[in-house]
């Protein structure tokens, strides 16, 4: 659908709604909103305004509503995926939600937080703490990103296993329709049966129907006792089983199990400050295991040195450590969150972000390796991520000395190779960062033509005027 | 909407696509399907069709579509709310998935069951402890309640408090649409962000928005350790206190805390059989704690004793009994379970299925008994349920003596004040049970206009016919 574009008079009156102030129009403000974190996608932009209110985003979207002005929302632009990037060309107006960062209420009787959608998440996980409660979702971009943005895109992150992702963290939402009209369902309720799941429709939906503008979060008891070992194995099956031990052992208290290949660990300690191999010898892959309870400090000690023993007697665990202090536990996790900015120094990274069943982790691993190998010989695969989710975000690094231009120029090739062994094991081709730009075609390909057919409807009878974050998740037909 | 009555030809066409054996239509072999558990609703139907696959379903609802026949899903019949009974004075077909009834497959690994719509809850159960695991969803009606009826009302029942309600057990669905296509969501994923939450909007909208046919259901590791309570205690605000310390001290060990007033356990020991009074002195208050762990059985001991002597000390629990063997804990929830059935021989019982924030079930308590004992003295109020979910089912029993037509001629009455009281604390209406016939204008009163309206455009876009269950949940402007 294509758009006008705003006249001069037609951007004054936005700039009205929020005041001048507010109302960012120069190149050099509006640069660093028009990229994203990868340089994948470069937007333009006449302007980008920042609300104060709910209200003042309403007033926005339904002048934007009424005039056909496409409007991109955009909270912390951490987002992977070129979701929250105003298209390429385009006069598409950013609406950032970053003054909109209040903690709005803390009720640690009823375990909820609500805050603005452009709180920042460590401000929300801190607010928690200072009530001795948990926010679970923890993520590497967690000191930029916002509320509205991990609301809109799912966020999983590293604490998905025992606490789910956003999803299951939210209890209610404030959003702004791209009618302009605000729906409060800032409900605080856990159980509520009462209509269609609203909800969730805006959960993961892109900004595409509406800009969650507030949002009620389930808090946790805090953790008592806390574990962090890192283990050496052999193979993704060996980390299978070991995985399959712990889920027995511990049940909900095991809330990290991260797989690691041997060359991500390697990128780490040579690239990242402070990281180094915490073990004497090299091992194919590794584990990272987090266990954390909730009753008292001693169960989670049992646990982990239980589980270890356990995987070395089964010949499943060649090594181990168990980080003996608050430090250590961090170094680990570090070496962990760091992993996808330590391929940078190494040239050029296609990425993919996957789901399979768990099960289907190693033969994942083990087709996925193959096909890419005979594709680019001497590709070096530095696949990782959350083994108990079944999402490895499987990233390849260029040859040592190949091209990165041409390397990155076979993005889409790799992309069609490994989508098509993760869709022919009934996998996710996007676990947790979205579909965005970056995905947007290929989503139509891979689903069914009734399953486009209802993601078009919801689209058309939620935006009639195709407002809202266009070109993003769906492209109307 | 007016719907034709179908002419014996167009019956004929429906029973030539599951057999004339699968199609019911003799008044005797109609009737339990005709009429709900409490007897609230009678409708009528001119035909049961009992499908034997997802085909057969999506050429029943392909033919309805075209010549405009309603069509109500039904399952188990065990829902409170009318959802499942065809309207009154209609021509609706029953569409029941009773013989939809296999398990499709159970990976242990991957911790997933596949289920038909039509598969009853209790054998889900089974073929998850087959393989030793646990499928956590559990209610009084499990023996005859199906999955498919299970999704479409989001079920909660006694476990939602550690595993959430059907929502957060469920990864995956196949549902025939309104229009008699077939969408294959049957995904074993974690994770999967791709695009709007289709599942999350079939769940919980009580067959309006299609059938669901098939589910991928989630297997958690079964408990090791496992400890009942039951204890006696002065106020709901004592038991909150008690919620608040299990909560901090169990974390998500604890599995089940729920409230019931003294007059339950008088109704149960009197009216149902094996259930007595498990303490001494009588108490205004109770609470049914249930605490379950995966590590090991001494840690759940350890817990419940902790917390029983918290409780002591702090002058919350005045008396408590542990259950010593797996029949007593059954006896316990059993009581818990049978609450509503006995209050059926104390005459006419005005029910609610209410939720407010965890937090305010004690002013809840107190402004709703001051309330319903000033329209009714005399009446007799069971307010019992799941406590730590924040949902109470608040009925009432008729006065001893009372004229129980002209008792219950007062249920509407009844719900304006309590439902008043609930909305006034941020509550819900309907905690668990959904809407239904019953609810449906009271939804439209207390909901948004736009919230309605968004609803409505979802039910437009997926049954334009609105053929699909209607009347129910909602009723088109």
């Amino acid at each position: 659908m294509d758009m006008p574009v705003p006249t001069l008079e037609l951007l004054d009156r936005f700039a009205a709604i929020v005041g001048e102030a507010h109302a960012l129009r120069s190149e050099a403000d509006l640069a660093p909103h028009l990229v994203e974190n990868r340089g994948l996608y470069k937007g333009s932009s006449p302007m980008l305004l920042k609300p104060g209110s709910t209200e003042e985003v309403a007033a926005i979207m339904k002048l934007a509503s009424e005039t056909k002005t496409a409007i991109v929302p955009q909270t912390g632009n951490t987002g992977l995926v070129g979701g929250q990037t105003p298209r390429t060309g385009s006069s598409d107006i950013i609406l950032s939600l970053e003054r909109m960062n209040r903690i709005r209420d803390v009720d640690p009787v009823a375990n909820v937080i609500v805050a603005d959608g452009g709180a920042i998440l460590a401000d929300v996980q801190k607010a928690a703490e200072e009530v001795n409660r948990l926010f679970p979702l923890s993520l590497g971009s967690e000191g930029s990103c916002r509320i509205g943005g991990n609301l809109s895109t799912n966020a999983g992150g590293t604490a998905v296993l025992a606490y789910g992702n956003i999803r299951q963290l939210c209890l209610g939402l404030e959003v702004v329709l791209p009618t302009g009209e605000i729906w409060n369902g800032l409900r605080r309720l856990k159980k509520d049966n009462t209509g269609y799941d609203l909800r969730d429709l805006f959960i993961g939906a892109e900004g595409t129907l509406g800009v969650i503008t507030g949002a009620v979060l389930k808090l946790f008891p805090r953790p008592i006792g806390h574990q962090v070992a890192f283990a050496g194995l052999n193979s993704p099956e060996d980390a299978l089983k070991l995985f399959e031990k712990a889920s027995n052992l511990c049940g909900t208290a095991l809330t990290g199990f991260e797989l690691m290949p041997r060359i991500g660990v390697e990128f780490t300690a040579k690239h990242i400050e402070g990281v180094r191999d915490p073990l004497s010898e090299p091992h194919p892959w590794y584990a990272l295991i987090d266990i954390s309870t909730s009753d008292n400090a001693a169960t989670a000690e049992t646990m982990i040195q239980s589980l270890l023993e356990q995987g070395f007697e089964a010949g499943l665990v060649q090594d181990a450590v168990i980080a003996s202090s608050l430090a250590q536990q961090k170094a680990l996790w570090h070496m962990r969150e760091s992993m996808s900015d330590a391929q940078k120094p190494e040239g050029g990274s296609i990425k993919h972000d996957v789901s399979v069943p768990v099960s289907k982790i190693p033969s994942f691993m083990a087709d996925a390796e193959k096909a890419v190998l005979a594709a680019i010989p001497g590709a070096r695969i530095c696949a990782f991520g959350h083994l108990g989710d079944g999402n490895i975000h499987y990233n390849i690094s260029q040859p040592v000395g190949a091209d990165k231009a041409e390397f990155i120029g076979r993005w889409r090739e790799m992309n069609e190779i490994v989508h098509g062994i993760v869709l022919a094991a009934g996998g996710s081709i996007s676990a947790e960062h979205g579909i965005g730009q970056l995905k947007r075609d290929e989503l139509s390909h891979i689903r069914s033509p009734i399953e486009m057919e209802l993601m078009y409807r919801i689209k058309r009878s939620f935006d009639p005027a195709g407002i809202m974050n266009p070109g993003k998740v769906v492209s109307l037909p």
